[in-house]
């Protein structure tokens, strides 16, 4: 079941989330040469046969840039808002600064399968990898599902990883029901991928930060869209059955000004504030880790050289308070395009995720003066 | 100067946020045998002489418990949303999960002179510290009151910090331009001290978490109230001089529930959405600080037994998602109550910092539908 | 090839370190409960065939006690000494400060299959999990047996890690070239698993704590033994091909202590001084992990209490001395033991890993009176 | 009482830690523009008069540059081995990975002062702080001088900060009984102030990496020295009243290999092991903090610009694992060099504290073939 209906994004509708300009895709692939990729698994429908379906999930790859990954690694920071979840890959990126693998997105039960399946696309494409130089390390991120997915049956495969990193791929972003967000819940609404960007002005460098989201939390009363508690009002329309906050979320930060791990951690940690925005308590099993990169700086697996030359942005001016603004806007936006996207999609036994009702969204917003309408 | 005016707390004005109800007194000193004590020091007007005024500074002290701190320590955790400041005694505390002194907070340059006055103070009430015992930690949190003070000139005393801690006391406590918060701006406006609280249903236990701010931070277009953009509206009144954000914010959580330095520190980070409900960016400069204690807990400091017995909130159940919340809550209505309460001061030079203009304010929140009035 | 002899550990050879007891198996399976299994995957000879063979893996699994451990979980903390390897597991534990799975450790590049094995495992013995109940988080290190091992080939299976766990049991523990320790290679000689343990006086408690290492580190010029520099003196003996530090180092620290992550995390980083004894630099490239947790403190998954009582070691006193203490010795014999317990290996192409020469090493010791011989 | 009779430092008796080459001086100062300043205070005898009296502390001041180090920060890491301390100023350090003021070695209760004097420097020369600049972060670290010194008394004024700064040159440093090092303990012996260097090879740059050591911790049992359990030995010789580890330890590593924080991060957590292998447990009460900084990079304070260029060493090949064993060896050798270097000194009551005795350490490493001897 899924209501097919075209949803515009948030932006689109009237909702204008803090006061930055986005970039002119509005999507993360505003930064140049950074590339997304979904493989989306739905199959089978009715009782939950734990092992066999049906299946409602997927897996969603990005790609910091173009070229080999693993000899051109790009500068990464991490935030835990809270660590319950795997974040497989994080130690090293936190010990080396630097990402060196396509990220991965998927249902929590499968992120062995995913870092088997990346580990072995980036040996085919780096044979010398455990052999004649060290090993690689992937990044592999998750959300449970298992509202809608028989997650315990792990239906990724390792081609699933392989498809989604070759379809990854600049342009417009799919969002919603889509990749690792099939089977996501947001806010007790449908849930899934959303993207975001903030582009600064030419004086600031005329960088872009851009998010992309995996969103599968929230209680729905917590809900906030443009400060409006749109959830509380929304609390007895098709009510979820639990309202508990029982989620995760990933947010991918990327950007083009060059920064370095550190800078990088310090955006990863106001994407939180992004999320806060939108009603998010970080609740206790909400698994939250933010990723931030630039692929401004390129990191060389070999070298010759004793000393490599970086560029980076100064910290003590207006730039980093607009990359620090453009973090936590695009990261909010990112969350309430998810719920703008999303389709009503249903699960196992009698579970359904209903999408957000635009209509009356826009409503309540529209009567807090919330909307930006065009005559 | 000083306005004078009888200003009302945001809940009093029918600012209601959140969902969970306040203690009895709204603020830190809900959680039984919390004490709070300020000593506001204001003098001289007119020209800048460094070192010497005018002075626009304080201290404040809370006190975790009415018994000897260093004999009784209490669990603590703290979580750093942008370390640029200086937080006296951090190290200590997260190697121990322990406080062991009065908390105190005051104007960046005096934090030395601050720390050595609780020294001095706790060793006049612990003679064996540094003699037959261990030396003893302090905990000194600042934000910077340079607009408005003479911070060269590190006006606070040891007396002062005796006297704060002193008088600190239960009961109502005082919020805005006093104590720590004389000299200190939030949003472009006046900041300050402000606190609230938040009591648990008794199924829950009926614990309080009490939330006290020392606001200091942010750019006046980025303030919300009630999720209303309140700051973009109010751009142009009494506009400030600069449009950055350059302070820094503390936050202190307290509660009676027994938690430990963990669970602590999984309330501290949830402060940070709390701060970003009101606007918060944690700007670059700002040092954003978050500290969580429990007085249900007490770690003796000299013990003959091999093991203690430690009571601790479960984290499976609904329990510590009501904790999280409380925390965001309160964190988020003691900011708006900074606001609320503060009174316009001027201070070096032609430096004034004026109060937010409560009518302007209420009625940008009426029109949005975001005020609770009652007849 | 596998020299075969029966070579004794280290103590039984006259190589006393450090100045506590052990316990009655010197080995981590003196803590009361904690099992060990093993299964070790030695396949082929010859030339090289990427995925195919020579195989030199294996994997071992470390069971915290022998009950439910998803139902009743231990408390552990992390110490991250050099983080270029795989840890996954590590951000929930970080988080919720306790372990709920066996603890593998085997081939850098079977991480995602064995992590996969453990979901299995743990979904077979808890069918609510990702159904009913939240997703299980296991524990997966890793150190690379590339120099032996075909690691691109990933040739643990689920079946394997089944095994293992299956097999883990109490008693003496097997070491040297077993397990995930097959392919592994230490300061220039065979490395892979070793143990040992250090027993409290009665007065302190009795507590045991047990060390388990993984030892894949080192260049051979490094290597100490009871602080002599045998290392240097066997730089010329059978010299391995390259010198450099390319290896990577798990350990785990178990105790019947009663302790909580805080403090477990506190035993872990002293580990780290434990390895330093032996000659280790956290070479660049050396994933050097370490793991402690408690089995004398069970914290249950479901909990209709909204508190849990807690014992737990005091801080103040000798016992927790003793514990660090402990915890020091028992990391570095159980790395000496690896070496004198590990024999010879041939891998793939050319390669053979040789054991440590124990007449040459004895022989040093002796001269620098390092030796306790009995007459 | 001061024995006064000449002690020669570790390498001249014949002592050889490690096996890279020192620089000239074999101390920090062998980092170019690297300079240190004492200044050492000893006045009374007899019984302790709390708050006056018998005084034997001291301050000791690092400049990494000598420039304006407001204007001109450094990049720098720290290592928190324990954290029974106070390092004042860390927070920011980490937030903003570096150092903009002198580095401060003191007696534990004299921080806040040293703190509050730094501030005063640090304003004098720079009026613009905290007017219309930001604050300045000090850094401020400490160990426990409480066995020989009046530390409740905290005898260290604003002046004899300025002082040591003032005094702070470059050349050979002053070791042992002197400046923050003067009421210091170590291993039971007579510790203080030590430091130690070493120098790449040419083709790996021919950097340097200096140490310098505040040593005031270890049981006497615990000493090590090359390998040599020297301290067991000794247990007998003028026996210290207790037999506990209740000191603390301060490295600071100094290079000119240009770094930034995320690797001297990774240098200074290797100094924990340079302390290892002298016998440090880091015991419980032992605040052990680790400081690296690299003066070849200089961040400025004000930056017109959007970007700034840096140089970093390569962390792919030799280069690096040559700073790591460089940061090892020096660590160990600082440690070794305070015992050589620090004099006999009494304190309040009958307190005395002995210095190593080098006759029966040297004929101890003698005999177990650990000294170096020329003929």
């Amino acid at each position: 079941m899924s209501d097919g209906t075209a949803r515009p994004r948030a932006r689109d509708a009237g909702v204008i989330l803090g006061t930055m300009e986005p970039g002119p895709l509005n999507a993360i692939t505003d930064v140049p040469d950074v590339r997304v990729g979904h493989v989306t698994l739905i199959e089978g429908s009715g009782p939950l046969e734990r092992g066999r379906g049906p299946i409602r999930t997927g897996v969603t790859a990005i790609l910091p840039h173009g070229g080999n990954l693993f000899r051109e690694k790009v500068p990464a920071g991490l935030f835990v808002l809270n660590g319950f979840g795997k974040c497989f890959g994080q130690e090293q990126i936190e010990e080396f600064g630097a990402i060196e693998s396509p990220i991965m997105m998927t249902g929590t039960m499968n992120v062995g399968i995913v870092a088997d399946g990346v580990a072995e696309y980036m040996m085919r494409h780096n044979p010398d990898i455990a052999v004649t130089t060290s090993t690689a390390n992937a990044l592999v991120t998750e959300c449970s599902d298992a509202y809608l997915n028989d997650m315990q049956g792990r239906h990724v495969r390792q081609q699933h990883v392989r498809e989604a990193i070759e379809r990854a791929a600049g342009g417009p972003v799919e969002e919603g029901t889509i990749g690792a967000g099939t089977g996501m819940s947001l806010y007790g609404f449908k849930g899934g991928i959303g993207t975001a960007s903030r582009r600064l002005p030419d004086e600031l460098g005329g960088f872009t930060v851009g998010a992309m989201v995996l969103g599968n939390f929230g209680r729905r009363d917590q809900l906030m869209i443009a400060g409006v508690p749109v959830g509380r009002a929304l609390v007895d329309w098709r009510p979820p059955e639990t309202m508990r906050d029982t989620g995760s979320c990933i947010v991918l930060l990327a950007t083009d000004a060059p920064m370095l791990d550190r800078t990088l951690r310090r955006l990863a940690r106001r994407a939180a504030l992004g999320l806060a925005r939108t009603g998010s308590l970080a609740g206790n099993t909400s698994g939250d880790f933010i990723v931030a990169f630039s692929n401004a700086v390129r990191l060389p697996h070999d070298s010759e050289e004793l000393m490599v030359t970086l560029q980076h942005v100064t910290e003590g001016g207006h730039l980093i308070d607009a990359l620090i603004q453009a973090s936590v806007e695009a990261t909010e936006e990112a969350v309430i395009n998810t719920l703008f996207r999303a389709t009503t999609l249903d699960g196992w036994d009698d579970h359904v995720r209903y999408a957000l009702p635009l209509d009356l969204t826009l409503d309540l917003l529209r009567k807090a003066g919330a909307l930006h309408e065009t005559p």
